[in-house]
C-alpha cells in the first residue's frame, strides 16, 4: 500500500469539521477510532498487535523462527510515534511516525528485506498530555518514570480520573507501570516526527537527525482572590486574581527573551468564570523549554519571582507547583551517527539538530537507545491546523526510515 | 410562613456541595427546580402564577372583584427581583428580593391588608447574563430592549442557543418579544435586593434605596493569533494572542483607576487551550462601569487603545465588540421620594445610594415607574459563595417591602 492511501485512511479520524484540526483525545471515540485504524492497518500485514497494560499500542514483525531455538534471541528494533493531538492540532505531529512506519515495511517487503529480530511498531498513549496533563504520559509509565498512582489520579478539565477514562474504554488502570520486559527487548527505538520549526527548511534538507531535546518542563501557578461584584467592588476593595495572572503572562515571554529560552501561557482557567464577577481564582499553566537546565531555572524563577511580586501586589495569594519536568535528553551518540551514515548511504543528506520538543523517544531514551528522524515543516507552524508536510518529503521520509529500519533489524 | 422558613426552602437548590456556591443557570435543572419553588410557593398563597413568553416567572394577588365591570381598572404593583445566579453565586443576589416578595405578602394578609389593585411578584429570567453573555435578559425582552433575534441566537459557552435552551425546558422561543400590554398594565415595579458594596454597612443603615445605576457595559476582545508550537517556534516567528490579552487586561485596571470607574475582566477563554501550544485565539470580556457615559467612554477608549497597540506589537488581529450597554439610570424621582417616605413611616431610616450594578429595575425604569430598596450587606461581597445578609436584616427587608406594597398597592 502506498504511503498516501495508508495516510488517507487515518486523516478523517477525530477531525473537526470546522477548523480541520484535530481532537484526538486519549480513551476517547476518537482515540478508540485511531485504535481500531491501527490494528486494522496491523491486521492486514500479518502484523502481531495487542495494547500493553500501559494503554499504548504494538505491532510487531517477529523474524522468522530462530533455527537453534537455544540461540540468543536479538534484541528487538521498534519504531513509531502516537496518535493523539493536542486540541486543534495539525495531522502530522505523530501519526506521521505511525503510517511511515508501517510504509517502511511494505516498502522492506516489496525489496524483499526481511528482519532477523523482532521489528514493531509502536504509538503511545497519551503523548501530548492533551486530556490529562501529563506529556508522554504511555511512555513515562512504560518506562517507570511516573507512579502509576499519580498517572491514576490525573483529572481531565471535566474531571475524569486517567484510571476512569481507562476504565471506561475497556482497559484495567490497576494494571498500569513499569514493564521492564518489555524495555528489555528493546535494542533501539528510531522515532520519526514532522519538525516543529523551520531549521530543515532554513537548511533545504527534507530529512534530520534530532541531536537532542531541550530541558523542559510545566509549572502550574494558580492564583487565589477572592470573588466579588464587578460592578459594586471598588478598586481598592477588590483582591482581583486577573490581574496578577495577567503579569506573570509578560512576565514568561520577558524572561525567556532574556534566557535565550522559551516561554508559553497557552492555557489559563478563571473561576468563577463570569463577565461580571470578580475571579475567586485564575489557573495559568507555563511552558517553559531552554538549552540547558540553568537557563530553564532561570527562566522558572524570573516568571515566578514576577508572578509573586504581583500577586503581593493585588492581596491574592499564589501557589506556584512544577507539574513535570523533562532534563535535556542527549539521544545515543552511536545510534545518532549510524542514522546519518545509513541515511547517508541512500542518497539522503540528513543534518543533526536540537529541538525544544519533548517525544516518547526522549523519555525511552533514558533506558533504550533512542533516536530520532525529523521530516522538513515548510512553515515550522505545529499544533495547529495548519501544520503540513510535503509529500514528497514524506515519501522521503519513509525511504529513510526503511534505510534505517533494514540496517538496524534486517542485519545480523 | 417565616421568612426564615421561605428562605430555607429555597437555600438548596442549585447549590455546589464543594463550594456552597450557587449554579442557577436558565433553562437548567436546578432553574427548572427554581422555578418549580415558584409556582408552589405561589400556589400554597393562592396566587396566580404563570410563565410569560420570555420566561420571567409572575405570581398575582388580584384584588377583590371590581363593583363596577366597566370601572376603569387600576395598574398593578409589583416586586421581585430573579432566581438565577452567577456561577458560584452567593444565595442573596436575586433570590432575596423574590422571597421577601412573598414573605410581605403573607406580611400583609397577616395584618389584613388586601391590595386595591393587582399585586405581582415576578421572578425574571436570565439576569445575570450567567448563561448567554446578556444581563437583564428576560426583563429586556420584555420591554423591548433586545431584538428577540439576537436573544434567540444567543449562544452558552457549549454553543447551544438560548433558543435551544428555552425548548429543551418546554417553552416556546417564537414566541419572546415585547410585551407591552403586560408593561403597560404595570404601574409600579419595585425590586428588593441586597447592596452589592458596603455602603450601608458604612452609613450603619439596614435598607437603602436606590438613587441611579451607573451606566456600564460589556466588551468582547478577541484576539486572533497563529497556533504553533510552544516548544519549537522561536519568539519572534510566535503570533501569541495570549500576551495581547495580558495587557489588556492590565490596562483596563489602569484605564478605571484613571477615570474613577470600575473595569473588570472575569472571563478568559484561550483557544485551543493546550499547556504546549501558542494559543491561536484569546478572548476576553471586559465589564466596565461609571459614574457617567462619559467615563464609561473613557474607560472603554483607553482600554481599547492599549489592547490594540499590544496586538500589533505581538502580530495578532483584535476584533472588539460591544456586547450590551445600559446607560445610566436615574430611577423614578416622584417613586424614590415615595419609598423614602414609607420606610421612614414604619421607622425605617433609609439612606438614598447610588449602585454599579446592573439590575431588571434599570431595564424596567424605562418604560415603567421603577425603584429599588437594597438590603445592607456587611462585607460588601456579591457574586461569591461568601455574599450575606443578616437575618436580622433580611427580616427589616420584609417589613420595608410590606411597608411600600400597602402603601402602593393597598390604597386607593
Amino acid at each position: 500500500m502506498s504511503f498516501a492511501a495508508l495516510w488517507e485512511s487515518l486523516l478523517p479520524v477525530g477531525r473537526d469539521g470546522g477548523t480541520g484540526g484535530y481532537r484526538r483525545f486519549s480513551w476517547t471515540p476518537a482515540d478508540a477510532e485511531c485504535r481500531r485504524w491501527f490494528f486494522t492497518t496491523a491486521e492486514k500485514r500479518g502484523l502481531r498487535a495487542g495494547t500493553d497494560r500501559n494503554g499504548n499500542l504494538w505491532a510487531w514483525w517477529d523474524p522468522p523462527r530462530i533455527a537453534d531455538p537455544g540461540a540468543a534471541r536479538p534484541g528487538a528494533v521498534v519504531t513509531g510515534s502516537h496518535l493523539d493531538s493536542v486540541p486543534d492540532g495539525g495531522a502530522y505531529d505523530g501519526p506521521l511516525g505511525v503510517v511511515t512506519a508501517f510504509a517502511a515495511i511494505d516498502l522492506l517487503r516489496e525489496r524483499g528485506q526481511v528482519p532477523v529480530r523482532a521489528l514493531g511498531v509502536a504509538a503511545f498513549c497519551e503523548e501530548e498530555g492533551a486530556r490529562f496533563g501529563v506529556a508522554c504520559l504511555g511512555s513515562r509509565l512504560l518506562a517507570g518514570a511516573i507512579e502509576p498512582d499519580r498517572a491514576r489520579e490525573l483529572r481531565d478539565r471535566d474531571g475524569t480520573t486517567f484510571a476512569a477514562a481507562m476504565t471506561a474504554a475497556g482497559q484495567d488502570p490497576a494494571a498500569i507501570g513499569p514493564d521492564p520486559d518489555l524495555i528489555a527487548g528493546i535494542a533501539a527505538y528510531v522515532e520519526l516526527h514532522i519538525e516543529q520549526g523551520r531549521a530543515l527548511a532554513d537548511l533545504d534538507a527534507a530529512i534530520g537527525v534530532a541531536e537532542r531535546i531541550w530541558p523542559h518542563g510545566r509549572w502550574r501557578l494558580a492564583f487565589t482572590g477572592r470573588a466579588d461584584h464587578a460592578g459594586t467592588t471598588r478598586l481598592g476593595d477588590r483582591r482581583d486574581p486577573m490581574l496578577a495572572c495577567a503579569a506573570a503572562i509578560l512576565a514568561a515571554r520577558g524572561a525567556a527573551t532574556q534566557e535565550g529560552a522559551l516561554a508559553t501561557v497557552g492555557k489559563v482557567s478563571a473561576e468563577p468564570g463570569a463577565v461580571n464577577a470578580i475571579s475567586s481564582s485564575v489557573t495559568a499553566w507555563l511552558d517553559a523549554r531552554a538549552p540547558d537546565a540553568s537557563r530553564l531555572n532561570g527562566v522558572v524563577e524570573r516568571v515566578l519571582a514576577q508572578a509573586r511580586a504581583a500577586a503581593t501586589a493585588q492581596g491574592v495569594g499564589l501557589d506556584a507547583s512544577q507539574e513535570s519536568v523533562t532534563p535535556a535528553v542527549d539521544f545515543d551518540a552511536a545510534l545518532r551517527d549510524r542514522l546519518v551514515a545509513t541515511l547517508a548511504g541512500a542518497g539522503i543528506r540528513a543534518p543533526v539538530l536540537p529541538t525544544g520538543a519533548g517525544h516518547d523517544a526522549g523519555v525511552l531514551a533514558a533506558q533504550v537507545p533512542a533516536g530520532m528522524l525529523f521530516v522538513r515543516n515548510p512553515t515550522g507552524v505545529s499544533h495547529s491546523p495548519a501544520e503540513h508536510a510535503e509529500p514528497g518529503d514524506c515519501a522521503t521520509g519513509v525511504t529513510a526510515l526503511a534505510a534505517v529500519l533494514a540496517d538496524l533489524a534486517c542485519r545480523d
